[in-house]
């Protein structure tokens, strides 16, 4: 049996994160989705909160559940006893950044390997960033999020705007 | 069972060829090296001997085995049942290459699944041209490849070197 | 009024040239989609053949009309005192070529300027190379080409297959 | 009448914006150059300042004019019925996120198209950051910035050093 | 005599560091490996524990010292008469901010000459940021650095674990 | 003393070349530009023609002399006891071939050191193939170029035109 870990900062979740799991978990036995913590750069949901949109987006996917960790990604695979880590490559930046990761974990943990699927080519532009930045400017997102996310994103950012008109 | 494809002109097979092998054939449960044909640039070696090339080079991989095709690789895992076409990916413009041959495929069959894996870092530099390159001019390939493709490699080129002589 | 040049080799014209060609007509006052001749690389169809793809292809532009040449493009764009060359970017390796290209016609001929369209995020991955690769080997490129474009193919690659018959 | 809109931060002008600005003024009827209020990273000029110093820049390019906004780019230009966005290309990482920016707006907004410039070849290394890294070292920038913006910075950065020295 | 100047933060030195030093000492004559004082962004380690780590790393290098320095490298460079500033190439986006730098630096100082050496295979995933990364989440960073620098990390780190235990 | 080889086809050389070249003999007691006898790609010039016009070009530097080699590079600079490889780095895709390169020597012959010198702001757009297509079609090359070498273009691409008018 092979178990797969997916992780990420899902800050939110996205329709590119959606189609990478699905994607992954129709070839691995089992698949984790795996929320980090406290990534290096400021979040805009709690982990409780992008572990919940999460659990929401993959809830039809059997296979698949959803893991919360704060340790190197690797340690954490291992600790699951999974053989693979699942990563999405969009574009070059992408592709730098997974291949320094690779190597890392690689020296650090030759025993888990990590495999990379490259995102749809209606994904390509879809970052997190990218949606919280149109979401606070008040653009439409809805192709590309689920519909439970825009709404904690528009609720997020009108308490922003609630708050900036007093 | 999940079958997984590893296609390529493999003129010749090189370490890190094997490497990528090795490493699919632990996450995959089949996995079959699949030679291309008639690959668009020349060709240094006929199929045959492509093909008896990489048979000797995986043969104590228990649960891969070789192929030749010469169709649209999607078409010939299709042909196989396979759900899972694997790539390595070593530089940038591997990507770029990677990239549009699965977007293309996704877009000709999407229910095969392309996946990449990064190459290990002792590999980066290694191609089947600078393998051919560095031994047409006498360079030592010998980290580069198995011993019975240097072989072959030394008994081509000695054989031009012969017919140059006339 | 601004005159612009949409130069390339069209072997043949796909949906991503016709897309640019029907942008920058929308935004220019004519536009010229200029078939150059002489490709350095070997061509499919011969210039009257991709001529008449393209005519076919951007009869509905009212703007917009084909011309052959064989000189510089800038030389072209001048002799039609046209002020504008329009390109389209898809990928890395086309923008490192289009800067190199953009720099030199710059230092040839300043008062010619050239501006770029990104391509759509559907045709990322379309080249003429890729159209001619997928049915050369029977794939579906019904959503890549026009219908006439693709009745072409399929006729250049039968009777290529018939001659191999033999 | 095509209507065009130069948009970005602006921190300070340099060079190599109002070489764009210029090329852009010259192929389409008018051009706002569009100064974006609150970037998301810290600014060293306020609005107020940036705008006056590009309004001073472009004061001799009679179609074009300066404007600020606070909302996406795209509702923007549709706000002032423009039909084109204007972007300068310099480097690699320029075309990534252009990339995905021109993506982006073409699914909020395709009514609006975005042009890209080539800059040219001796702008390739100017960049607002290099104009302020070096301006706050002392280095001479008389070459990448024209004299009142130079004046500005000069300003900025030694009413710093005097603060420092207190 | 060609005296060659190494810049970086340092924050803290690694082996690729130390290769590129060992390297370049091999062919000029003299290297300063140089300090930057204040870098942009954040750093782990005064600037004196930076210098005092670094002078340990290369105390066998004989004609290699280190300095500190906080101005342009180039003008820091033309105080100490030195003709040459050496800089280190893993990856494509050191590339190009090695390219704009480099280009910064002839504008400012023609006579300063800069050269790349490109890293080794074995350290391409290398660099400071991934090292503290992997040294904060407790992984083993003794094939990345030399032992008084993995002590001096494990010890900051230490602290930091401390206080976060009150 | 530091012997260095700057190797390549230079079918023809042009003005970036002689930059480089003019750079690393200012660093480095002794340069030898090394031409390749026989490069894998057709060469206009014979290497006779390339090696005069080489000499030519470099007549004035007088620490530098030209040579010629078919074998690998390495290998010919341990034969003149060569302890650095000069190369130029100009865009992306050299880099990634140069890294490449570097890597491969590297493993080959650790003991020769390789250096690359990013190009000038007004080279980056020069290569040898455009130079050869620009004249070719009779474009101006003399910004490109050096006279002698212009000369030979003009001489070459005249004959072809020659026998076309037969």
């Amino acid at each position: 049996m092979i178990r797969a870990v997916f992780p990420g900062a899902f800050d939110p979740v996205h329709l590119g994160h959606i189609d990478i799991a699905r994607r992954a978990a129709a070839i691995f036995d089992e698949l984790v989705v795996a929320v980090y913590e406290r990534p290096s750069k400021n979040v805009l949901f709690a982990v409780q909160e992008r572990v919940a949109m999460m659990e929401q987006a993959i809830a039809d996917i059997p296979n698949a559940w959803v893991g919360r960790y704060y340790c190197l990604t690797v340690d954490y695979a291992k600790a699951l006893d999974a053989q693979v880590i699942v990563r999405g490559l969009r574009v070059f930046s992408d592709f730098e950044f997974e291949f320094r990761m690779a190597l890392t974990n690689r020296r650090l943990t030759p025993e888990v390997e990590m495999v990379s699927f490259m995102t749809r080519e209606e994904h390509t532009f879809l970052s997190s960033t990218t949606v919280k930045e149109v979401a606070e400017l008040n653009g439409d997102i809805s192709s590309m999020v689920m519909p439970h996310v825009q709404e904690a994103l528009l609720a997020r950012f009108a308490r922003a705007g609630g708050l900036a008109e007093d």
